[in-house]
């Protein structure tokens, strides 16, 4: 397997690597990816907006929101590999040898642990997306007009990030076993999903008043 | 300005460019990423169902999809640069001298053109990302369940970019003075989102029903 981080590689050779027969790196990365692109056009939203004519006193919240969206960005990039990580992680459980009661049992709970990872990671994406979907919203009338098409894509690409991110969570929810995690789990994809929904509604129909 | 292709950098190194006060490359590139990686997906869901045991009656149609994806991805990651020097066009247009009336009148004819091409730019983008979602409807039952979660983020990742795409169009609308142009434009993105959102809301209704 290639050592190089996935963030490493050209945008032309992650595309190639995606779109190969290999399962990693998959929908979970590509969630992340598009979180971070959304959290990417936010900082580059308050650039445009800092200092401009009208919106000086949101210079404050401007530059704030800007520092936030540039740590969510560095953390969903990161999360880009861990998730092809963690997916590769329930693979080499399942490759564990299981001849002896002992071996199964081992094995049993290594593959338990790896779905468990390769929940709490799209978990993750999905929380910082929803933080990024915030974000936008907090900017709408705050932010240099010129720039509301970035804006809303910076939406879009964080809403695409936060559904894609269930969507991985929710394939791999029936292989766990532990009943309390599930219940945990899903009343939190809920409480997600509802939050992002809500902001990325407001983006939207702000940016659909004004532009069309 | 920096000569090397926006794909040619690293993921890490297109989300600095993005995340700068740079306004290009923006949410018109980024749009593009968006359904190139949906267009990957694609692929990578159907090398993962050709050949695979209750599918066998779908080869043909996989092997084609997954043909029209590649190349899907392929023209979209040439977008990505294409939508950057658009916009950059529009700017260079404004840049013109306006001494003379000769001047002006060529100053004005160069950002109109600008202006429509940075508008065809992302009706580029939008037309692909809607057959990237059609194709990813087309494979709703037959392709690989193992990789539902991956089709299903295939076509948030290509709805974003729909969307996006669009409100890429609306922001440069109001500057063309083109009559016909404007109408021509306005068709064809209400027909484009119409498609679109048919296409995603089939698969996500589809995800949703497998998966929870």
């Amino acid at each position: 397997m290639e050592k190089r981080m996935l963030i490493k590689k050209t945008i032309e050779e992650f595309s190639a690597v995606l779109a190969s027969d290999a399962p990693a790196p998959g929908g979970g990365s590509v969630a992340a990816l598009s979180g971070a692109l959304g959290a990417d056009l936010i900082v580059m939203v308050c650039a445009l907006s800092i200092g401009k004519e009208g919106l000086e006193d949101y210079r404050d919240q401007l530059s704030a929101s800007a520092t936030r969206a540039r740590s969510l960005s560095g953390s969903l990039l990161q999360r880009v590999d861990l998730d092809t990580r963690a997916f590769n992680g329930v693979m080499a459980a399942f490759r564990l040898p299981k001849a002896t009661d002992d071996e199964k049992k081992a094995r049993s709970e290594a593959i338990q642990k790896g779905y468990q990872e390769a929940i709490q990671s799209p978990l993750g994406i999905a929380r910082e997306c929803v933080e990024t979907l915030q974000l936008a919203e907090s900017l709408l009338g705050r932010s240099n007009t010129n720039a509301l098409s970035d804006l809303g894509v910076s939406a879009q690409q964080a809403y695409a990030g936060l559904e894609g991110a269930i969507m991985n969570v929710n394939i791999n929810l029936p292989s766990i076993k532990d009943a309390g995690f599930i219940v945990e789990t899903k009343a939190e994809t809920a409480s997600l999903l509802a939050a992002g929904k809500a902001a990325a509604n407001a983006v939207n129909a702000y940016v659909a008043g004004k532009l069309g």
